[in-house]
């Protein structure tokens, strides 16, 4: 085979020693060819490198069929367990998976949808970007009804499945917790608030402040990016508070630990002085001292479920579809970072 | 549009009011079309999901390339990073990377290299599998002269491109550390030794300890997965040697953070007892305490450069890649798991 060139079915037939009209035929699974001769030429195929629409057909009805996951980005142990699920489940079932990152950017995440369209996925999971407002972009998907999941940040009500825990549920319980420790001036640092998982995690923590008559202000309350830097500059933040708080809930493990070192290096008790409590159960919460409380995110399962789901609409059973949402079991995970001795 | 059928040039015409024929050679970019036209058609198919050889051609002449990425493993702070870096030229330069793993498993590699090739990527960056023994299944790239370039875990003298680091010499370099702290009994907590890479940091530690005429023996040598639960297991094996040593290097910091954890919650001090040293400085090196003596490996540096490689090339500059290999400068970072006092 000459380098650079495309291969094409008459290289196929040389090689073979057969008619390019056989190799065609077994390329497009017709019914006047053996099993023996159509596996040959699908092997040689595969071994030369050629590809056309109808090989990659072919493949399809192979149910060699890949699926695309597209994620706001790749750079925590949520979403990387998340894939991990997913590839399990993925595996066992034959399918393979890409994977894009739409890099917190609606613009990109448009972007990453049509090349996913464009390399004929046959379904996609997906998680949105922060400043993703609408769905009109996965209107390609939705319109040749290829199957679309989402996971962990979702669309309400747009027809497909949502597979979600219940974030409010698990943040007012993680508050109440530090309420019960004594904990009277409680601070939460969240992520945008324009995606409804950050505001319904502040929603669960004002609503047991509120239910228990504790202060729930604007002074308590920090807007950031959730990750290393935005840890240590809300500790540096609290250290210079008048009224610095006793407890403290970030929406996520990776904020509450650099948090937690920032005010702990200042010479701070945890949880003596303040109460700390994270979200996702990321493996920092165990390697920080104190070990820090927080909420046992499922995300292996919830890569699991998704994929679980996405495949059982492409085998025709969109039993699970009907509901709608899937949300998963989870629960706090109390630590040492938040039992304050007089109360255990 | 009616739902689930293919849309074509003819569905294109008629949104359009032009004839089937000017949609026909807007797609294939005819010079008898203006470029308002074109334009035009464009958007409708990019909007209406029309997908066929010729519109992928075209997109692919728009330059709107899409770059493979194949990894081992989408679960470590060093991988994400490595991504993250690769991200960022790519979107640079007009590209967007599509993401698979091989799951440490050279056949998954194979079906995840045939996957892209069938996808048409314009090139490939590749870290191969634990158990990847040769390059065969990149042929269909290399014989079409579609660029490949690996990064991290590589093959010596494939003809590509290789981005590393310096394995051996930072080895070397943090056993030499170790030493210089008073350590006279090292043991060294490694990878699979088939690879190339971690034979290298071996190899490194092994030198370093022969010139400084320490013993250099099996018993001080623990080969497991360097994961959390072998960072846990491989503190328990050495709580129970008779002779216990007096520093640790393992070749990634998870695995040393863990392995450090376990012998501390057995009541002995890190580093007046042992001393530790780890490999990548992830983030968790600055989480555990004390903080983690590592070799910083420059993953979001990898990332850029391989992927700026592989646009170099697609370019047609192959300057680089006359290099062969790009090595990457590193170097240890000494923290306080190695710094005892007496020699600090």
């Amino acid at each position: 085979m000459k380098e650079g060139r495309e291969v094409t079915i008459y290289d196929i037939a040389k090689s073979l020693h057969i008619s390019p009209a056989t190799v065609s035929r077994s390329l497009s699974n017709h019914h006047a060819i053996s099993s023996r001769t159509r596996k040959k030429v699908l092997e040689a195929a595969h071994e030369m490198g050629y590809r056309s629409n109808s090989f990659a057909r072919n493949l399809r009805m192979q149910k060699i069929n890949v699926l695309g996951v597209i994620v706001p980005k790749i750079n925590s142990h949520f979403i990387s367990s998340v894939i991990a699920g997913m590839e399990e489940v993925a595996s066992e079932y034959g399918y393979r998976i890409i994977i894009s990152q739409s890099m917190e950017s609606m613009q990109m995440e448009k972007e990453r949808v049509y090349t996913m369209f464009n390399n004929r996925v046959g379904g996609l999971l997906v998680s949105v970007a922060c400043d993703t407002t609408n769905m009109k972009h996965f209107k390609l998907f939705f319109d040749k009804k290829i199957p679309v999941v989402f996971f962990d940040r979702v669309f309400e009500g747009n027809g497909n499945l949502n597979v979600v825990i219940d974030n409010y549920r698990n943040a007012y319980d993680i508050t109440r917790h530090l309420i019960g420790q004594g904990c009277k001036r409680i601070l939460h640092i969240g992520g945008n608030q324009a995606r409804a998982e950050y505001k319904e995690r502040y929603r669960g923590y004002r609503d047991a402040l509120l239910e228990a008559g504790l202060v729930c202000s604007d002074e308590l309350l920090l807007i950031n990016k959730l990750d290393e830097k935005a840890g240590i500059e809300a500790g540096e933040k609290i250290l210079r508070m008048a009224e610095r708080p006793d407890g403290v809930f970030a929406a996520n493990d990776i904020c509450a630990a650099h948090c937690l070192q920032t005010i702990k290096a200042a010479g701070y008790k945890v949880p003596e002085d303040i109460c700390f409590a994270g979200f996702n159960n990321d493996p920092v919460a165990e390697m920080i001292e104190p070990h820090l409380t927080t909420v046992n995110y499922p995300c292996y399962e919830m890569g699991e479920i998704a994929m679980r789901s996405l495949i059982n609409q492409l085998s025709g059973s969109r039993i699970i579809n009907a509901a709608g949402s899937i949300i998963l079991r989870s629960g706090i995970i109390v630590r040492a970072s938040s039992l304050r001795r007089k109360s255990s």
